[in-house]
């Protein structure tokens, strides 16, 4: 099934094409992993405080994370999406909170550039590097009932939309809005801090919960007509290289997943080996000898690595789809997007069943607030029903029955 | 497999062999329903604010559950345990912290009387019924530091356990220690007021909250000598008929899981018929008409529909074992015991499946702390822990093929 | 949920209500436990052979079996069903295709008596007693093609069905037909060797391979109108009542696959602990003591006896509704279908893991021609196709759900 | 966790590394598919009158495929064992069984030149591409007691090993046998008619049924002292490097299951798609809109396609381990090992899962011999026994949690 799409090395890419001022490669999967450690350390209290991620934030912009997904040409590191993709993955595996926040940026800035920079959306990117721009999102398009007038010099913007991810800490916010006046969706730019704007502090979720994704309401919200930082006629599903930007959301959301599933066996690993206690039974003096604790992380692991494996795959595959530019076909994009669907179901269930289960390998004491273990599990559970896996199950089934590709238009496929 | 065991029917038990004052018979599982019905309505909101369940324990007093576990000798109620144990499980299915609290009351004053009557055990209970004292335990054998002089006229306790559940709500605490000079386990009763007695605020379990299961210090601490309710020789262990009271504090366990199962499956059932919007794929109106929504109900009534039967089972065949005394022989203990451990692993596995499952059957919006149906997956999640499910699938499965029952004198099988 | 149902108690009624001719009670459950036992000791060699089941039908004649489904008014023992099916699962443990056969012959007799005796259904009884009569069917009510013109004197049957189980070695055959005229379904019955009666040699299933389920066709059969042993103007689906037949069956059909799964067990059991080489890295003597193998054991055991309690309980709720009458409601007859399918569900999938998982406790060497042992796993797979268990899922999640029962006028709910 | 071991790519080695005599690549994987194809076509009749491989094999000498495990020093192709593994995979894909006689060739092969060629073995290679001889395997190191006396012109060998695939078709035989002095391992070649050696007829596997594994007998075999082909000091287990070979060999393994899983499920598919009828229930008119068997396919394929690229995976760290040579550090060896572990679990329950449950997607008619899709489940139920998986799941965890290597000394791990 494999060919071509081989040649593409994530690990080797995100070293070889970026160069530190000296001329040194940085390589950006390390600086994510150290900033991961950094942030691990901090993420059970910061969770349990309801820290608001500011101090993080701060973090991501120093680290020079935050540029990478910006092109070269508006000063950015141009990185492609595959390696971005490792690297939201790296920071979920210490707080997978923070690697939304992460991500959405990524979103945020790549929907700018992505099919090409529209109107004042260059202007937009340089500044966004210039000033370490953190850019949150008012995007959810299940939520259909934000809408902006356009005019000549101004968009007024009116509306509601729920899952706003990081709009409370953002310099900036990328929005997408229908026209009222064609019902097409374009995306444009506002300050959050603009007069008629109320960013509520209702995000309540019970996993990411420093992931603040509250909702967003528009009263009458004037900004310029610059802001208007994509094509005038509207963004998203007329084509499938256009489709693919969903893609490339969904592909961070795997990553989500799969990273807490890989920091969850990481913490527990060193749990059992350090805290548990071996059971009563096995006449052992370690639990890491119980052989039915050995048998579970067995299972762990396998289920692990197969979904790490089948989302480096997808990665690349829709990577290769955005190399591939506008003239990509419906069956090229309908084949990265079951190629992500696959992986998307098995990360969600490894990460569903990792963060469950490792509790049975660490014993009865790890339970508590003061280890907070939980989070691994109500961040994977809370985010991964976006989407119901069942359907997306179905929709790789369709493909692999029927050699049905998922509906590109539909905007949720 | 079954046979004369079939003839205890738990539900009709419960209904014909108590009577109200006025003659008509009570059924205390209804009363128990209305309690737990009580219990649900404020369940979220009390465990996130973490309120005592001081007022819940009061409720216990008024409505005459906690009279049900004590022999009618000393003015109780005298209920089977099977029935018992079907009590603890509605409640659960409200708030499966308060069944942890009722349960470990049964158990504190079961262990007075299960084997016969000792010293002061007939006042204890007496006096637990006139005064409808609430009582706490601290009694978890895997913390065998706690020991005990016994002198002619006083005891003198020292020593530290976890895991002590309801001490710091209780009237009175039942207290399993070690005798200083004999080393067998004797039972004591304390006030929670005794000198030199300090029960930490250390419950910091993610589930189970208002489960108050903190640990307790005591540095000798004086009580007169009355406080040895059980036999001064020591209790637990010594005879398979001795051994039963294990499985009778199991068999509560296994209800808290299938109380918790049921209470979710419950709640998200009236969640997705009133409130899941239906997934954009389906081109449906209703949520509750979703084919993949509908299999997962379909699968989670199956698995706990199964545990229900296998728990009620080993309901009858504890009872049935209690009923057969002293005499019971090692393979009769042996069968209860299986048929414990079985239901034990079934319903633990069916509650961890059903209270992280049926997210996907409410959707995106249903993982919030508004909504708190996390408290479920973490109730069970926390106190499942307690003997890994591996070892008890391991006694099962030791049983079945070779015919070998499990130890009754670990105290852990 | 359960209450007065629990009242029946399948293995007591079949001791006490049937006495052999000395007073003394015949236990029909032993009776075919040993009948069990003396067939499994032949049912490799026998399926290996395609050895046509002539003898166990012989068997099944002597032992009395074929006479239990038969009311006493028309000389037979009149077990209720419950305890019938109990039968069919005691020989599935032996052999599953011997059972389909028993089974085969209930349903067809059943399908004379069960919603009341016509026309002359009472001779057929009567006859089927003296003579001890085998009886096959052909049902499958799949294939709707098989038409009878009705005329005074005589009935004329053209047309084909499959699945025609039995029909190659009864002495009578119970054949149900559409009238030509009124469209309406109709019970007749045909000796085997009628004129223009063929049936076929097709039955090459892969398992229940000595169930013979050919197909027949049917040019120009002529038998006489006395044929006719059901109601003239139909039967089966206008009621919750008379559709309480389908229940009936697929009862049996459960009770085949529990069968078989028990019957793996047993086999698995001892092949384990007499022939099973310990796995090398175990360095241990006995493969009895591989902690896997001990948990798997455990695992077949919980899922097994989950299976089994949840179908002994869809026995005693049909077996309830049968025992109301022709004013059962729709409501009534829901809960019995959603009992049954609950099992039917958990028995398919707990003999379809046993079947299969069994042989990792047995070892490299136990899955030859020579053990025979995947005939289980065969027979499951095979007979568990008919109607899917995904479909039989959901429907009792749309109860769970939504409390809509099945619908009882299709036939397959 | 992957770094340079990404670099090989299986698909493009094979297409580029041989080129046929005109210059062209030959593209050995599109040979073997095409020879899969065929075989196919034939499969289910030839297994179901155990017709011998005879006339496959002498298609697998026509093809070229035999010379690819030899060396191009020796006159063969020399493919690097990750091509060969692919190559089986793809036979695997149309028969299993095939696949297993393929596979030991290239055992069989391997084992003379893996780690240097000895003695006679050069010669043995260069006869074994001249005379297009398929070779087949005496080795089944768990029967130890093969014993062969080494003196300075003639071997003598005694003993009888079990599973011996291929020996009955084979024109020469691989012998693994103990030196009667040493106890070293040693390798040497017999001629099937040597005096003495009696192949035996006893392979009577439910699976893999034409891949002919029987035992084999040696009664005073003389050979020629040329006849050892490996180093007479012995071969096995001493070094890392040395231990490697038994990893290729269980690479072929999982590339059986994995081939007998995708072959299943491009069965079933075409299947599902022309011949099964829609459940009455779904009132659709093609089984393949089904909503339950288009997840059922999705599952099945997330399933493969994880074990696939996990397989992948294993066959370039082998690969690479082989490549890095004698050299080859003990935690190299480790991780290598531990990558097919990983792979070995993952496509063993993939294909067990596969190759079972499509049946649910196929319905009540594909369960016969007719079809004989019960072929794919029986030949990896059957293979995947040898060595417990339960175990390898272990190894994995040991690995996962302690960081502790496989034993590679053990000659299992």
């Amino acid at each position: 099934m494999a060919t071509t799409a081989d040649r593409i090395d994530v690990d080797r890419i995100a070293v070889s094409r970026h160069a530190s001022a000296a001329g040194d490669p940085i390589d950006w999967i390390d600086v994510a992993r150290n900033l991961a450690t950094e942030f691990a350390a901090s993420a059970r209290e910061r969770e349990q405080n309801r820290t608001k991620a500011t101090e993080q934030i701060a973090r991501f912009k120093q680290s020079g994370l935050l540029a990478l997904s910006i092109p070269k040409a508006y000063g950015g590191e141009g990185l492609d999406w595959a390696t971005l993709a490792r690297i939201v993955r790296e920071i979920a595996r210490g707080d997978t909170s923070l690697a939304l926040l992460l991500g959405v940026h990524y979103i945020g800035t790549a929907a700018v550039w992505i099919h090409g920079v529209h109107e004042s959306g260059a202007d937009f990117l340089k500044e966004t590097v210039e000033n370490r721009w953190y850019i949150g999102v008012v995007f959810n398009p299940l939520d259909p009932t934000l809408s902006v007038e356009v005019s000549d010099n101004e968009l007024t913007i009116d509306g509601w939309k729920s899952f706003c991810t990081g709009a409370p800490l953002a310099d900036r916010i990328l929005v997408m809005a229908q026209r009222a006046d064609t019902k097409a969706l374009v995306n444009l730019v506002v300050s959050p801090d603009a007069g008629g704007l109320a960013i509520s502090a209702d995000w309540d979720a019970i996993g990411m919960r420093l992931g603040d994704s509250s909702s967003v309401r528009f009263e009458s919200v004037k900004v310029a007509r610059e802001s208007l930082v994509g094509p005038a006629q509207g963004v998203l599903e007329s084509t499938p290289w256009l489709s693919l930007f969903g893609l490339q959301v969904w592909l961070l959301y795997s990553n989500y997943y799969l990273g807490a599933g890989l920091g969850a066996l990481a913490y527990a690993k060193h749990y059992t080996r350090t805290i548990t206690r071996p059971w009563i039974s096995t006449g052992l003096t370690r639990a890491s000898d119980d052989p039915y604790i050995l048998e579970l992380y067995g299972r762990v692991h396998i289920e692990l690595r197969g979904a790490e494996l089948l989302l480096d795959r997808a990665a690349i595959d829709i990577e290769q789809a955005i190399l591939r530019g506008p003239s990509l076909t419906e069956a090229e994009r309908g084949e990265a997007a079951i190629s992500l669907f696959t992986a998307r179901v098995a990360t969600a269930r490894a990460a569903l069943d990792a963060t469950s289960q490792l509790f049975e390998a660490m014993g009865a004491r790890s339970a508590t607030d003061r280890i907070g273990f939980d989070r691994f599990w109500r961040d994977v559970r809370t985010h991964s029903l976006h989407h119901p896996l069942a359907w997306k199950t179905r929709e790789v089934g369709d493909w692999a029955l029927n050699g049905t590709y998922p509906n590109y238009k539909s905007g949720y496929a």
